[in-house]
């Protein structure tokens, strides 16, 4: 829970990004061995680093402050300027990492349709044109798993495998944008490196779901994480002794991951709540609980003079998030406020 | 016509872009009057600017070697690094240039859809978010006219205007590319400078249906064609005694406007005439037709191989120009030949 | 101290981001209160970011994960693309930074030379061209602040006011690279302000001598810490729960600044011990120890057997850094280490 | 000559990109067969690329609207974003083509010194530093031949291939801008060649000294060449019935490189004229003469007043350039003129 407000707690469910590190994560934090990792020294930040690599079944992982820089040095690293980069018209890289392919690595970015951020292999291949002079080099599919905009919905293993191989067939190389890989295979049983094998570099954040206060690798060969580190430096994401973070980021990754399961449970029961009130609320997947609003910013205020927070959406629904610092009781007050909300305005 | 396939004439109708200059318009070029244009003293390229300028309504003009470095330095001088453009998503700038709005500019595309080419003020609305730290800036909307890819069409005067005081409302500048403006001006009697009135810069090509060899202008305020000249410069566009090819653009300029009546008049035959053989041919709105094809790139070959030329689309169609070195015979003979193409996959 | 080498201290001497955090800095991480910095909730970061502002005279300032970043962060706010900056031949954000300015920002550095890192008036008179679209548009003067290549060597605040003066008389705003600012402050009892004051940015690190294990600030005008923080997001250095790290930072400012002349006294006791065993030892200004050596890798390595790290240097020197690591007694063990590595290459 | 101001002529001594297409290079330009080049489909474009390959020893050529064009074309094919390029201080790249390494490749310039605009191979061995994150990757070093700044001097073949062979032994590819490397072979005897051998990409321009009103070319082998022609689309050099102009500029290869030895006999004359009335003229190797000034733009206003045009330097010299617009008689009356310049401010 975020905050008190005239006696009672406000909830806060606009995002998992809003968690606090817990005791536990602040005590390994403050106790943290650490070095220099600008000169590869930080013993911490070394353990997250294969702990990340291991767990997704890749060669290196690199640390780096945050899943935008991790996207972005993946839409580096797998491209030379004026390529272009394939992703679905909602996803994260081209809506919220402000315009960053195009600053940072003077790539063109083509905006793909499908359902819940998924891209079939069609859709793909009739977006990839031949080569020709007057055509941007397609270069790099950017997948995103969980998918952020349409309520944290899962890519299906097969159709990621499908529309990744059709990629590799075309010649282009995949990245993959999975701030919340985790709450993708703590809700299917299918291990995260089934997805990671299928994409030349993966994203994993380990703030969001899984609660530390900062902090994101990017997982690859050890040669694209080598130019990886070249990237983070020029992008000024080296940090001194990071493993104070790191450690932060380990304890998410050793400690959190399974309790996700929790999250999604709340998320179904706060979706059946709101529903039994008489909302229109999509049935969550994940961690994610999207409810139709004609006026989302309408919304969004009257359940905040109820103590609930939430996100408005942009195209007819706000945005409600568990996480780590809402519990059992958190969600029951929430669907008694949405109630509350409901009576009100009526 | 194009040249010579066993005894009969090959008639190219691939595009516009593909006449020659006329003797008329060879002799201007011999003859110009020259100066070194970078030091600002070519008489010709100074009389085209001014001349282009005046048609189109506006402070001043920038002659440049090509229609999309026109187009991109419109893009550059109405965006800073970071920001994002708004286009159609079959736009030329998007599609056909490189990549180069990212590469150059440092820009992110948004593409937007719409029928023909054509851009609603909701449409343009709704993508254009609230300002955001996520966000890349909005500050450019492109629009073209006529649309290449829809076969010519031509952009409504009134939604023209709509949209772009729309953009404006929404602090947004507008850049119109507008290889075939004449085209569009031609075929309605609306004159091209009530379009580029709406807009704060202005491509057009004297290359393309005017039957110049080379050039493209880009015009705007004085203060605007300033910094384009400065972006010029840097992207090798600027050239010393210009005035050799600028004669041939002042020429298209000022003797093959109006005589664009006659291409779309042969492109209404050439479309009449394919339907009678059975061909899906779209009524043209001024040069281009588009036919109906299942398998493009069959058609074309068939087309070759009867003697007429023409492009394969990308999504199901062929796409057949009339221009300068069409004449009636020509039409009436790739008319026939296309009947023979019918007659032998029949 | 950085080690244990067979029963014997290691001495890490070659830089002063290698320290650690104290343990009051670890409890001030430990138990720091936080929210979510991206959406502007975090108290401890909001706290850091109003001390610096108010230490260095200027209305806002801007947390960030490294010194590099809100260097690069400086060079984008205060240009556009295509723009020239002038700095010096020598200046860290030119040569360490990965080229940064020209990925970043699309802007062209000019190299001046000049002692210790010092641009005269003169100088930058000299480099800065009429108006011409010829030539890149000079915007912005770097300097720095103490100088890093040339042994922490301090920029005379009157020399400072002096180019600074020059720079925006001809039209381009200053920043200037402080990574080591109050070392300057502390040596010569000048308030860093006194610097700050002539600079539109100001970038100050919180690790190197100040001893936090991460964090940077880029200070300045409202208006530019605006753009600063867009410019942040899109390079990837947006954190979520970054008071856990800016409590380091905070704990540095508050706790760190008046110890640096301890570093200073040792820098100049190791300097001169390293004189009596017969080294070439420059006399430091601040905390940085150069001693010349005709092979600097040899005298690296010859060092290091003896249990003390240095750097070597591209042009004929080694460095020594004293920080909040190292003690009295750390000194004088380098010093006797050193008086060894003498008298085994005799 | 240039002109007539009041009853006499004014003789442009500039630059030599000032001359005017001569009667037989119109006629050449009037009659030139031409074709879609975008379309690869130009015949006197085809011609002319094959010619300046096959004289520079290389496998292919593009032809571009202008020597900054294919210099940075050169840039963009020999680098990847990030690197770093090492090229003269007083190079035309870094100097005179609007900052474009850094705003079209995204790459630092790092400057070196050396007598008349030539990089001993120690300059370029110091300047280069080992593989670090740090360091912008070196990839490129730019050599120019003649050097403009310094009067036209030729890059003697020797000292070329010496540090275009140390560049090659430290990984760097090497470009050379060679606006004017026919000056430097007809002065010398020593064929273009033999220069362009030991260069990866070589620019020529057909503009300048050689009397073409448009047109350089970049040579370099068949994979360069295919990537030069994607950049140059990308940058807006892509033109149609290019043929057009590239017919003078097959014309200025074909008819005016031997003449070139006139022009630096009347440069060697013009020194030596000059000289007699007490100027300080440096001796010419090619066509250009630099002749020490105090105050440059008062002796420029000095000889306009005579009629002789010449150009200001930044440094204490004024400029002046014979070309094919310039004879005997010229040359003497600039003498003369130049004396009473002399005269009257006595």
């Amino acid at each position: 829970m975020a905050g008190v407000t005239g006696g009672e707690k406000t909830i806060d469910l606009r995002s998992d990004t809003v968690t606090r590190p817990t005791p536990g994560m602040r005590s390994a934090m403050a106790e943290a061995p650490v070095g220099d990792d600008v000169f590869g020294e930080d013993p911490t930040v070394e353990r997250l680093e294969r702990h990340v690599a291991g767990v997704l079944g890749k060669e290196a992982a690199l640390y780096a402050p945050s899943g935008t820089m991790t996207n972005q040095i993946g839409v580096m690293v797998n491209t030379a300027r004026a390529d272009e980069i394939l992703l679905h018209e909602t996803s994260h890289i081209f809506n919220y990492e402000g315009g960053a392919p195009a600053l940072l690595s003077g790539v063109q970015a083509r905006q793909l349709s499908g359902e819940a951020g998924i891209i079939s292999p069609d859709t793909l291949r009739a977006a990839v044109p031949p080569e020709n002079i007057h055509f941007a080099r397609p270069a790099l599919l950017c997948l995103e798993n969980t998918h952020n905009v349409s309520g944290g919905r899962i890519f299906p293993l097969q159709d990621f495998a499908a529309v990744a191989a059709e990629a590799h067939g075309l010649g282009l190389r995949v990245h993959l944008d999975s701030a919340r890989l985790f709450n993708a295979a703590v809700a299917t049983g299918v291990p995260a490196s089934e997805w990671a094998e299928h994409a030349d570099t993966v994203s994993v954040c380990s703030s969001k779901g899984l609660g530390a206060p900062v902090g994101s690798l990017l997982a690859g060969s050890e040669e694209t994480i080598r130019e990886a580190r070249r990237a983070r430096k020029a992008l000024g994401g080296g940090m001194r002794q990071a493993g104070m973070i790191a450690a932060g980021s380990l304890y998410a990754f050793e400690h959190h991951v399974g309790r996700l399961a929790e999250d999604h449970a709340r998320a179904r029961r706060l979706a059946e709540g709101l529903a039994e009130s008489g909302y229109e609320a999509m049935p969550p997947q994940t961690n994610i609980v999207l409810v139709r609003a004609e006026r989302p910013a309408d919304l969004t205020q009257a359940l905040q003079r109820e103590g609930v927070l939430v996100t408005p959406g942009g195209s007819g629904y706000v945005r409600l998030c568990t996480h780590l610092d809402v519990d059992d009781g958190d969600i029951e007050a929430a669907i008694r406020a949405a109630g509350r909300a409901v009576a009100r305005s009526a």
